[in-house]
């Protein structure tokens, strides 16, 4: 089975990428352009990811709500930046009807149900909240307001992948409204503080934690969190983003509070989010030519046992014993009981879907009181006591979780450059690629000439960047401290 | 806070219902039309709904999946049926881009952004869901398909409320597939049953489970089967349906599988779904003149302690390990330190919001070793021992499930008439209301004449109706069964 996948090394990354999603079953084009299917292996992680990061912000005082699907396209152009930045890839609703096609057999859009207003679908939602919101807050005792909303949500992409961009995708949107200033920016960074941990601690996954540049900033905010994650091929990608927005949608919606001295004010807010485009940063941070590999802590099976050669009623009752030891401990464990495909078939299927651990009972073994365990990110195999397999498999569980976490983070060094002429940037780019930690001289002008010139881009302004003289890569201009670039999903 | 609502017995039960989701936070009006914002209190329920149906889905062999929220409108037309029922409330998209209005300060919709092929908001996902089927069964090794979806729905109603009939709304929607016809339609009376089951133990409400008529089947559907409970004002509320789909959408979009004879044939499919409507009939079943009544299995807090009348630290302290004794046992418990309103507002605000065990600590009672508890289905109050406070609260919640249950158990027999003349039928109709059981003589043509006549239709054919030798109540032709009638939501 892992002989059917484009190799990662051999060059074409894109091509391994897209063998890995369709081949671990997690997801396929539709018919719909630039629309996936999220097919169940695929869902299960995501599951995994949005019952933990719900807990999170449960954990930091959000409660969930639901916001309409649709957005008066009036309500977009309320916000200057925002409708600049989503008007050209909006999904547009005109019409509220079909009717039987006079001239044939199918349906036609009936051209006498027109909206009077266009609805557009939602790309993220801070303008029809906040409309909402204007309802909801009248004094700071309502304040602050911390709402967070699971959704999907749809723009209108030109070139799309699995997971990394799809017009529709699947995501949380925090929606937060506060009294001052400072504390929405304090929620901002908690924010960012939430989604960084969740990357590190379960998806194994090293994050930059930064600003963006004014130019890369979301539309409608006054600062944009972000963490940055390095691929396997040298690439960048955005994992998330948590946005302190002013009080710019306020006062394009008009929500204003009374403090506690009765003095009318416009409400503070943040918006923050994270999308199923974390699967593809997760496919793209483990995996291998085997397959996906997948952290324990969001693996939706983290132990298979397969009997050796095939099932018999001992090796099923060693196996029903481990289960409920493992089970016990809280570790998810399935027992392959097919006896017509071969364990050959059998190790490499559950290689390419990315279960952490496979535990092998064969009858010698058995009779010797042992099993095989193989670990999926080393492919190491280990004989190991049959009495002991509960604490073994959790501890190497809790192993493999962090060699992931660490095998990624030591790339991540490795692919990290200080650069301080531009020979040497590009040279990087085009070499070993990663991150370029470079001076950079704060306009927009030359941000995107380097990208122009190099399809290298700000990701980000690292929030433990200390300041240093030097001066900027592509003029020369001085500079206070280096930002991060990199070529980017 | 209760003086605020329209009495439920006064006679305007409809202005009761909004009063409850206004008052009680479920849900607002958005300024999208026929969309709702199902605000934090009401999404919770909703969770708890959802979690728990996710978990009896899973139990049952089902996994969770995502498909587009669009489909291309070609796809409809492809079961005649299909497209007949949902043609007439489908929001079409038409285009994908907006730009500056030239003549103005907004945005238009970009003429040149047209798309060749519209595409429909789903209103269900059947067709886009069996196109992508094709490419997953070959063989009957491929079989049974066991698949669920979360996800938004949109229908274009005419006349909206929140809950009960909404533009968008949230819901699950199963689809599975199979090798034979037996297989299927123990799949529908498999869901049917998980849904009854769940109305009744969960939602404390009884439900009829039944047949629809031929009439009143989903469209695209063999057999259509159905859960109905009946609401505190007489009229009936379809809770859940199950659908047989023979091989109406195999046909439609050329689903075939091989069969261990290796004969080509097609595939037969179910569907089946439930959806945030649940929170209206959960209101309409329970609730009262003082507010929301929740089940405490869905009670997002099951518990309040209230100090009475001001948090002091011994009260505090008393109520730190009420708290751990009652979250040991499993139960959600919130302390209200508020000191700024009084005993007798937070009661009532409690009250409104339906959570089901209010626990009061005053000085008095607590040097006493005893508190206060008040139980929101019969407004009881009682005085427990604090030391036996965990175990009392556990089966308290458990009496109120199973009173909940009772009391609506008890108004729907009290409201279910068997009727065999067309006046009393009438005349219960617009008397006590209710569900009607009478003889019908199985003919479209009597089914619409009797609900244009008294605005009744057929809500089911009971699954345990017995045959018995009857007339019709409107024609007097021969009749073998038994029928439910009423109006209906």
């Amino acid at each position: 089975m892992s002989k059917e996948i484009t190799s990662r090394t051999g060059g074409d990354y894109s091509k391994w990428y897209n063998d890995i999603v369709s081949k671990a079953g997690l997801a396929e084009n539709s018919p719909v352009r630039g629309c996936m299917v999220i097919k169940p292996h695929g869902f299960a992680i995501w599951e995994k990811m949005r019952d933990q990061l719900d807990k999170m912000f449960k954990d930091t005082g959000h409660v969930n709500a639901y916001f309409p699907l649709f957005i008066p396209k009036s309500f977009l152009s309320k916000e200057a930046a925002h409708v600049e930045g989503f008007a050209k890839e909006c999904a547009v609703v005109t019409h509220y009807r079909l009717k039987k096609d006079p001239n044939g057999s199918g349906v036609i859009v009936d051209p006498d149900a027109k909206l009077e207003e266009e609805l557009i679908v939602r790309p993220t939602s801070e303008t029809i909240i906040w409309d909402t919101y204007r309802g909801w807050i009248k004094s700071y005792r309502d304040l602050p307001l911390l709402i967070n909303q699971w959704a999907n949500v749809v723009r209108w992409e030109m070139r799309t992948r699995p997971f990394l961009r799809t017009a529709e995708f699947l995501w949380q949107e925090g929606h937060t409204a506060h009294s001052t200033s400072q504390e929405a920016i304090a929620e901002a960074e908690q924010m960012l503080e939430v989604y960084a941990d969740f990357a590190e601690k379960f998806m194994a996954m090293p994050v930059i934690r930064g600003r963006k540049t004014a130019n890369e900033r979301f539309a409608g905010a006054v600062d944009t969190y972000c963490i940055e994650s390095l691929m396997q091929d040298g690439k960048a990608l955005q994992a998330g983003t948590s946005h302190f927005l002013g009080q710019n949608f306020a006062k394009a919606f008009d929500v204003k509070f009374l403090t506690k001295e009765n003095k009318e004010e416009y409400v503070w807010a943040t918006s923050w989010g994270v999308s199923t485009r974390l699967i593809g940063a997760l496919i793209m941070t483990h995996s291998d030519d085997d397959g996906l590999v997948l952290p324990p802590k969001l693996a939706p099976i983290q132990v298979v046992i397969v009997p050796i050669p095939k099932p018999t009623p001992e090796i099923a009752e060693a196996a029903e014993k481990i289960m409920k030891a493992l089970k016990a401990k809280g570790i998810s464990v399935k027992y392959d009981k097919d006896d017509q495909k071969r364990p050959g078939f059998k190790f490499a299927e559950y290689e390419m879907i990315g279960v952490p651990v496979r535990i092998g009972i064969g009858a010698r073994d058995l009779a010797a009181g042992k099993v095989e365990v193989a670990r999926r990110d080393t492919k190491e195999k280990m004989s190991v006591a049959l009495e002991d397999i509960d604490d073994y498999i959790k501890k190497l569980l809790k192993d493999i979780q962090s060699n992931l976490f660490e095998r990624a983070k030591k790339y991540r060094e490795e692919h990290t450059t200080k650069v301080d002429d531009f020979d040497t940037f590009k040279q990087v780019l085009d070499g070993k690629g990663g991150f370029i930690l470079a001076h950079w001289d704060g306009t927009t002008e030359t941000e995107e000439k380097i990208k122009e010139l190099t399809k290298a881009t700000i990701r980000c302004i690292p929030l433990d960047s200390k300041l240093e003289k030097g001066t900027c890569v592509l003029t020369g201009k001085p500079s206070t401290q280096r930002v991060l670039f990199a070529r980017a999903y």
